[in-house]
């Protein structure tokens, strides 16, 4: 049993953080799995849509900690920053289907899907700067473009929690669910996508991304390299101590 | 009388798609009124806003896929193509006021206006994707400029039909009024706009529009040729069969 | 007593409007004593946030017209420019803390705060067009980014007066309290953010307002050229005549 589950089925290529029990948090194996089946999915062309998804009370926690410190991210050819790039020029519609804690990359993700369907009880963060660290998955100029300044300050800056509600009254995400409903929900809508004519879906999509894929391919190299400088800092050490003796 | 009225008062030229039998949908012919008179506002210094209209239930259907069929745009020297360039750099303000359908360039038309007023019963859709073609008018840049990518992605690639509310609370247009109101809302800002001084509005409207202008004419020119591409296409031939056999 | 009062306390730079008597109009002295508050802060290590208010019931009318027009902005080296130019690019957070009247300056200034917090009875007035000018301070750049072409129109081509609730769900501002806790909680949220690793916080605001910056500036040069020729113009003396003599 992976820990990156995939199912095909109609077109759309289902892919699931399965680490329930570590709240789905993110090792470095799982980045390889993630960057790998994203790495096939653009070449098959029995996959249509890609719909990633976590569990009904738990999308994911963010980077695993743990395995973060003992494996960093030496390189912008590490797992972690391979999965970033494939998935931010990723060529076919990407939905996500999100419900309690989307942390981290959690939310970071969302900026580089195109339909975000959430359950009420979705919870974002982006908690960088608490940690002593900076944003990343281009969140810096991605989400200042899609939520306005202030709002992408209130959520960078701060690091505050924040609901569905307020992430899709910003335009984060795209329709709140009940808990019950929002996965059914997304898959609903995956099919629907997968059915459409597809060369126009990707040609759309394509037309939509391209006035800010290469500057948003361009800051994902700018942000991981202050972030490497980051994790060398008090501060981050800091924090790490504070967590770890929670 | 024409299928394209116009009628200049006190500085405000109205133009009206007065097609109602066909639901406004759009012929060659009235692209090339709309284009003339357009050019002509342009130079005329009695012309201070244009304030575009339809009926009180029926903004428009969109191009006329008949006459669409028989008279296909060639290259961007074609009426359509005149009355978008016009319309995108047209250096005045221009009010919309919308009820009923407003399906693909009678949403797409809206990107271009200064100020967008509906009734209630307005119903926007961009079902370029479900025939088989491509975004047009520079959609596929000012729609997630305008409303986020998440919420230009929903209406774009899956085509669905959504209100006046959804509207407004994304950004695409400006206030939702009661059927009886709309358009004497909207005639009545278009006389308050009239009434400003005229150059401090039209360098207003240059600088706000002026980041984007060169970006949005590009992308018209490379948008134009994919779509005329997909217009040859196995999908476009059938969806076009499915709605001539409805 | 200045015209402009600050006070240091926990990281957090108070800068405060405070001429009550004349709605805090600001005036040449005035913007010369700002521009030196955040020079220095600029610099200044034990500063981390600056938080800009003006009182409970008014945060200002915008610039004093009366001196205004005896001490016109004669070139980009005035102290008005000179006050843009420092808070168009300060490297640290600041938060606003607005209610009452916030007009011309009192508005475009918020496009330049990363945080902004209001009490219900603000009310936000862009009213450049109506005195026979046009926008400054970037905002016919950053306003249509911020909050969308329709309603960027509709602030900037009418000038209507707006509230609070309407600027919160444009993207204008963060929050709306009530009219007695807006200053508390705005010095609040800045006093958490002075807490927060400092060297995170100013890397996370370079990245998010890098990619606007430079056009930013730039944009302030125009309109800046194009604010100082419409101050010569006929629409501009019948509009101050008109005030002068109300």
């Amino acid at each position: 049993m992976s820990e990156i589950e995939t199912r095909l089925d109609n077109g759309v290529l289902e892919v699931q953080f399965n680490r329930p029990e570590k709240k789905n948090a993110i090792t470095e194996q799982m980045y390889k799995d993630l960057a790998q089946a994203f790495v096939s999915a653009r070449v098959n062309d029995d996959i249509r849509v890609v719909l990633i998804s976590g569990h009904k009370s738990c999308f994911t926690a963010g980077n695993d900690l743990k395995d973060f410190l003992e494996n960093p991210p030496e390189d912008d050819d590490s797992p972690v920053f391979r999965f970033l790039q494939t998935v931010a020029d990723f060529p076919k519609p990407i939905v996500a289907a999100v419900n309690g804690p989307a942390i981290g990359i959690g939310t970071t993700l969302l900026l580089h899907c195109d339909l975000v369907f959430s359950g009420e009880g979705a919870k974002f963060q982006l908690p960088f700067v608490n940690l002593g660290l900076v944003p990343e998955f281009a969140s810096s100029y991605l989400l200042p473009l899609r939520v306005g300044h202030a709002k992408a300050s209130e959520w960078l800056l701060t690091g505050k929690m924040f609901d569905a509600h307020e992430a899709k009254s910003a335009g984060l995400i795209n329709e709140v669910y009940k808990d019950e409903q929002f996965f059914s929900a997304a898959l609903h809508h995956a099919q629907k996508l997968a059915q459409l004519p597809n060369e126009s879906v990707m040609i759309s999509k394509r037309l939509m991304k391209q006035t800010y894929m290469s500057h948003t391919l361009q800051i994902m190299d700018e942000e991981g390299a202050l972030f490497r400088r980051r994790l060398a800092s008090d501060d981050f050490k800091k924090a790490v101590d504070a967590f770890l003796s929670r």
